[in-house]
């Protein structure tokens, strides 16, 4: 026997990830294959070293009844860090299954943000149960921020942070963070407060390091205060964080007082559900998540289909006022859903600007008479354009110059009320406090639809002299 | 008189921004007084304080004339790095009206990848005449940069960075720190490299302030890879920030050399435009920014309008093919846009789902048949529920059971269709490489109108017997 083949066999950790970067389908069934052969040790040599995005993209990939196979078995090397990382249905069944003390214990050792992700969603009988059961200042901090509204830049905060005196020097700072228990698992500044916490400035690492010893934190400290209140909501964070590339922030309460910090990789995924949410809104589809039931979903789903539902409804009644003109010339019928789309697309166009545009600011007070402007003159141009095209097409295939003139007219009309309601309505209903990428695609269709209908089918009536 | 009335008159500045995040008015107005009586001390006063993304907006805020007069009066006190918290339009405008000298000088003392940013939408005329103004070290730099591909990790990277041989000490480190020249504004890890510049991992620069001086670098650098290609897109770098929190991340070229960094405020930027990309590629707007001319706009929009266009003229050839139908029973022309659009609304839900599934690889091989599956019983149950609450309404209306039953059936087809396209096109589009937030909706639509008046008419020409 050659030397190679008595050695230990060295076993083929399938990658991880491929080029795209999805998980392996061998990565998973390997893991599928460790969890289904209760072999603690296979599971432990593919998946106690993962990162916890790795983990949490794994738990998705599993099956209800493997997840939880698998956190038992990796037991105390499971990352509960992991489970900020999967879908809201994923982690709430998750910790359903899991008993209270082992949540409690985990949590303890969690960054107290990660902690509060996890306790949020719970209902409040599991979050009190398993609060109970950490210790006293574990306990306190996290009810603490619990207490902040929802979405608050107080849920999403790390409670631990480096805090320093204005009378320190570098030395002291550096010699303190060398000793310090409890820190955040990495941090980007540290802070300098004064004897009542209320927080002065901050001091970036590097700033630190290249300072010499003996200099006051007070003289590399930033001028510039870059804080948010704990109540503030986190989409207004948010666009903070964005606006002057902040990569982490102090949060104080209402009295200027030190209470957290935030890190900018809390806020990416802030960023990221923002505009995901108002392309959500604008489809009508709500907060539903890949995993969500059918139930769930179709649910979610049918409010918005009702609501669209009526507007539909009330584009038949204007059509129904024209039954006779119809019937006397049913090439109207063929022709007029055209009228109504071109509306409703031109509508959505500047619908879906003026949205984003009021939610990352860009639109407002200030440019809003020049977007208008603007979009009348670009309907009205666009609207010119599909008329002439949109007539010789009518007029060629039914042979009337007439209906080719009707279209066009009614076409340049539907357009310019396309504009200025897929602008005006959004503004309008930002102004009434109602999310204007929610409840703006009904009103704005509506407006297309009616005009539309009602334009070219009393146009039609006028010009051919048809009964109504 | 009295000691505060001799006093120097203490100027009141204006507050930059009101509690929603806007610039005030009353610091615009006091701008724009400035500028118009060219009182340099005045806008020196008002602006030369600014952060960058404050004096982007600023600009955005100023018209055109003014936006010169400003860069003219603030000289050398003006903060190019602003330039790249602008509106591209207002971008190449305002360098366009600067000699290519001064914008040469200003650009020397920024860090790369701001000057990149800058010089990248400039014409090549341009861009050579400013880059021939350059040392030849920056020169060089910036050409690099601007070789690899648009919207590639190599262009957004910063090229300053700090890298230490693998022997050396964390004293050595952090002495070296203190002495080096052309360091980037701000920085969160440090690198280590082979005499080759490979990358063998890096140090956060918390892990340092941590360490004992004579600790080696090794010991203390994280175990963890997490570099991306210089050639790699921006989207897979922001892709790969989000999933694993990063703060920053080393750039390498093909063989490993360390030849930038990247850090996520530039990466927070790629990851909201990403997400509003799609957001716009649904609604057909392409990257179009609010300071765009009108004829922008207006062609920008207008490819999408015609291309709609094509698909609502195939709707209307399906509605002829039924002309007959329509004149013997003239409701159906008030009824069948109901159809069309709650099919049509369906499909884009589902689109949107899909499309954002797929951008964030939340979509995949994995989970697709467990989705498709989801989706039909998703629509069929909404269908079921619409065509009661539609059916009931034409019965109603038109004192027709039979109506009721044909639409009710059609809704069910159409919805049961909508839920089908909505989310296979978008995955048969991924497939063909073509990005499925431009091209899915106007398809879904397509089949959801076509579907729609096609099962509508037909179904009740078969129902009541009517001539087609």
């Amino acid at each position: 026997m050659q030397a190679e083949a008595i050695a230990d066999p060295v076993i083929e950790l399938p990658p991880v990830r491929d080029d795209d970067g999805y998980l392996t389908k061998a990565f998973i069934a390997a893991v599928e294959a460790a969890i289904e052969a209760e072999d603690r040790s296979a599971v432990l040599l593919l998946a106690s070293n993962l990162h916890e995005a790795d983990t949490g993209d794994l738990l998705e990939a599993l099956n209800a009844g493997e997840r939880a196979a698998f956190v038992r078995l990796l037991g105390s090397e499971f990352d509960y860090t992991a489970l900020t990382e999967t879908d809201e249905a994923i982690r709430v069944k998750l910790l359903e299954d899991l008993p209270n003390e082992v949540i409690a214990e985990a949590l303890g050792d969690l960054d107290s943000d990660d902690a509060v992700y996890i306790l949020e969603d719970l209902d409040a009988q599991d979050r009190d149960e398993i609060l109970g059961g950490l210790s006293y200042a574990d306990r306190a901090q996290l009810k603490k921020a619990l207490d902040y509204p929802e979405e608050s830049a107080g849920r999403r905060m790390q409670t631990e942070f480096i805090a320093v005196a204005p009378f320190w020097t570098v030395g002291q700072t550096i010699d303190y963070m060398r000793e310090a228990r409890d820190l955040p698992d990495s941090f980007y500044e540290i802070f300098v407060v004064d004897p009542a916490f209320r927080l002065l400035g901050s001091v970036h690492l590097d700033k630190i390091l290249r300072a010499k010893r003996h200099e006051k934190v007070t003289s590399i400290m930033a001028d510039r205060l870059d804080s948010v209140e704990a109540t503030d909501d986190q989409e207004e964070v948010a666009r903070k964080f964005e606006r002057y590339n902040l990569i982490s922030s102090a949060v104080v309460d209402e009295n200027g007082r030190l209470v957290g910090v935030l890190t900018v990789d809390d806020i990416v995924d802030v960023i990221q559900e923002e505009a995901e949410e108002d392309l959500r809104a604008l489809a009508g589809v709500g907060d539903e998540e890949i995993s969500d039931s059918v139930l769930t979903i179709a649910r979610g789903r049918l409010t918005w289909l009702v609501v669209n539902l009526a507007t539909a409804v009330l584009a038949s009644v204007v059509i129904a006022l024209f039954e006779d003109t119809i019937e006397a010339m049913v090439a109207l019928a063929v022709l007029m859903p055209i009228v109504a789309s071109m509306g409703g697309n031109a509508g959505t166009q500047t619908m879906t600007v003026a949205v984003r545009g009021l939610a990352t600011q860009e639109l407002g007070a200030r440019n809003m008479m020049r977007v208008l402007n603007r979009e009348v003159l670009v309907s009205f141009l666009n609207g010119i354009a599909l008329a002439i095209l949109i007539g010789i097409t009518a007029w060629l295939w039914f042979g009337s110059p007439g209906l080719g003139y009707v279209i066009a007219g009614a076409i340049i009309i539907n357009m310019v009320f396309a504009g200025l309601s897929g602008l005006l309505i959004p503004i309008a209903l930002e102004k009434l406090n109602i999310d204007p990428a929610i409840a703006s695609s009904v009103f704005v269709t509506t407006v297309t639809d009616v005009v539309g209908f009602f334009a070219f089918l009393g146009i039609a009536a006028l010009w051919f002299g048809l009964p109504i």
